[in-house]
């Protein structure tokens, strides 16, 4: 059965530098790139595995339902795969009794049912029955550490210096409780109700070992709802990851993961999350012109365009004039200012989701981004970045940052291995 | 340009008669049927309207961009199209002044808006541009009238008598600040930035005229994401909407939609709505086992067949007992209470969205199911099966009425007419 194959509508910050074999047997890398550049979802072979088989039948071929990602692998998944159309970010908080014993058979449990799940499989117990019928819908589950974990569990010494606190922005309006945890979990799929599924079976796994501290639900573009090869649009309506950093990268890997030589050792292949919900105060952002919303962002809204001109991809040119001589980019323009060449190389792979929970206590819409970036070092990536958009980011008017967090996401676990037991029985 | 195609991956309640044709040309109704039946996305033939086409040449076909709903015809849309990946439910009051003028004007904006969205093009005013790049991905949009709307406009005369308020149920735990409303708008799409985009648009719309009373967002499996020819699953798992009366019924019309010489004579082919929050007490659910829950529903889980026997669609044998000499469908099943054959008759087309809040205050998850039911007379739809269910429903204890609304939803309005001119100018 080749019951390794992606399909991803889009890949928007990360298309590999092979192509799109036709199916099965070839490795999850390989697959991340061309079905995106077309937009169409094909028609993976092989029909979805474990109980999405029907009942009454073989099960024909699927497009969104047959993607499928894998468990096991040097990273774990949910980083470098394609954006998907439904997504939950939850943060657990260990119980109070619940030390490194009950961390290591909880991160065992979690790292079964993630295996399971992503191969179309029934949860190993008590499974609810809702993804049932449904392919794996590439299904991704992510796991991390945050900074309370390592005191509660007894294992500060193997706390990763990148992990201390990051600084405050003057610009943060953060809600505590919506921010942080000892544990972090990211669950991305193609499908409302696999997502679901996959978030109660990690609930009821969590068991009386950990709490959710807080959770949060979010969405991209459906593959297939677009044909066009761009990254995706955010809830402003702009064209958002088209400067991300791609794995055919020469630098890719050496920017988003830990090497396998870095400290500590359990975190080698892994990376940092930085999570950050990032309200857009839609009612004022949509009172501007397109003229004007261009002129904060520096690119066109209707491709992506930098101001300065060209298409998409076209490198920005900061130095442009228009007739008046005024600068094509202004200087507090947010794509300006992140410009990862501009910022000392610091680079990150933003793969976000939008988020939108329904209308505030004051009538305006509580919807944005739900950002995630992921980096080898948050130094070198999210702090430096956010640091020059605190100061004079045009777009800062516009969105408020109201929860934040920062997870320690070890490298993949081997087969047989559960998802950071090298920190836990190392 | 083949402007009507639909094509759903599922169409949960409502296949038609006849067989889906190549694309273009022909009408929705004709539509509506065999996509459903493999799961698979068709990929409709030309290219989606509207700013969806790229700037930077022609949109090559896609899947789930290209479904397309008309807005103009007999009824509104988005009654008996198949179940969209992405909805919200909104209720509008009209504002403090606003009359019957304002109404009528606001309701030719958003007809005008509706089309246009519906057609994969930008918004009349200030579009926003967040579904710029994908097709129309079925978006349809409904708009219907609450009791609250006649007294408001001066038109109590044509309040019809359909609209008396529903009677209470004693199982009802209803929020008023989340029920009832003066309008009523339903949005479906297949792609989470589409239908968040019509919302806004709508909103927008609004202006002085009406404010947003509650809102809700709901989901559905993703088109592509099963490729049985299944209805839905809902977020206990279970089988959704097997009993569903279907377009193809010689009755079909005359359950679903108001005839053309009904009462009041503004609502030929229109067709009432009933919709409800009904929360699922999920932690409650999921620790039954898997034949207690059988035994809630009278159907088996994995495919929704009775327990008496058969497959989904065997009619359900109501006398037939097992070894024991016990009823193989309980007295209390849900299933056994809400067969049409035994309510009169009575017959409602279940279109629902499930939602998913996250966590309640209590640690319980915010879920379950935005039901709404379609029928020509509440009376005879609605109402009698929820009395029964509310005497002695097996399922009553695992789910929670929390909001409930009743709309009167207008025939669909012809090219040159908004929704409701026939009320608002008769």
């Amino acid at each position: 059965m080749p019951d390794q194959s992606i399909r991803e509508a889009r890949t928007p910050g990360a298309p590999a530098a092979e192509p799109a074999s036709g199916a099965g047997g070839v490795s999850r890398r390989a697959l991340l790139g061309t079905a995106g550049a077309t937009g169409l979802v094909l028609g993976a072979a092989g029909a979805a595995a474990g109980y999405a088989a029907a009942p009454a039948g073989p099960t024909p071929l699927t497009s969104v339902g047959s993607g499928r990602a894998v468990f096991h692998g040097k990273h774990q998944p949910g980083i470098t795969e394609g954006l998907q159309a439904c997504g939950h970010l939850v943060a657990f908080d260990l119980a109070a009794g619940a030390g490194r014993k009950e961390a290591a058979a909880l991160l065992r449990r979690w790292s079964a049912t993630a295996e399971r799940l992503m191969a179309g499989e029934a949860a190993p117990h008590d499974d609810t029955g809702v993804a049932r019928d449904a392919g794996p819908s590439s299904l991704t589950i992510t796991f991390g550490f945050g900074h309370g974990f390592f005191a509660r569990t007894g294992l500060e010494k193997q706390r990763p210096a990148a992990l201390d606190p990051l600084p405050d922005f003057s610009s943060d309006r953060l809600d505590k409780s919506r921010s942080d945890g000892d544990l972090w979990v990211q669950i991305g799929a193609n499908d409302a109700l696999v997502a679901f599924h996959a978030l109660r079976a990690l609930q009821k796994d969590a068991g009386s070992a950990a709490r959710v501290r807080w959770q949060m639900n979010g969405f991209n573009r459906s593959p297939g709802a677009t044909a066009h090869p761009m990254t995706a649009r955010n809830l402003m309506g702009q064209i958002d990851g088209t400067r991300n950093p791609r794995p055919a990268d020469a630098d890719f890997d050496q920017r988003i993961f830990v090497p396998a030589s870095g400290e500590p050792a359990w975190m080698a292949h892994g990376s940092y999350a930085v999570v950050r919900r990032i309200r857009m105060l839609l009612d004022d952002w949509e009172k501007l012109s397109l003229s004007a919303q261009e002129q904060v962002i520096g690119r066109r809204k209707a491709d992506g365009a930098p101001l300065s001109g060209g298409s998409e991809t076209t490198p920005m040119d900061l130095e442009k004039t228009g007739a008046g001589g005024d600068l094509a980019v202004p200087l507090n323009a947010h794509a300006r200012i992140t410009r990862p060449d501009r910022n000392g190389g610091a680079a990150m792979l933003r793969r976000p989701f939008s988020y939108h929970d329904g209308i505030d206590t004051d009538g305006t819409p509580d919807a944005g981004l739900l950002f995630v970036c992921w980096q080898a070092d948050p130094l070198r990536g999210f702090v430096p970045v956010q640091r020059k958009l605190d100061r004079g980011d045009a777009l800062s008017k516009f969105i408020r940052h109201e929860a934040s967090g920062l997870f320690a996401v070890p490298g993949g676990a081997a087969k047989g291995e559960y998802v950071g037991q090298r920190l836990l029985e190392g």
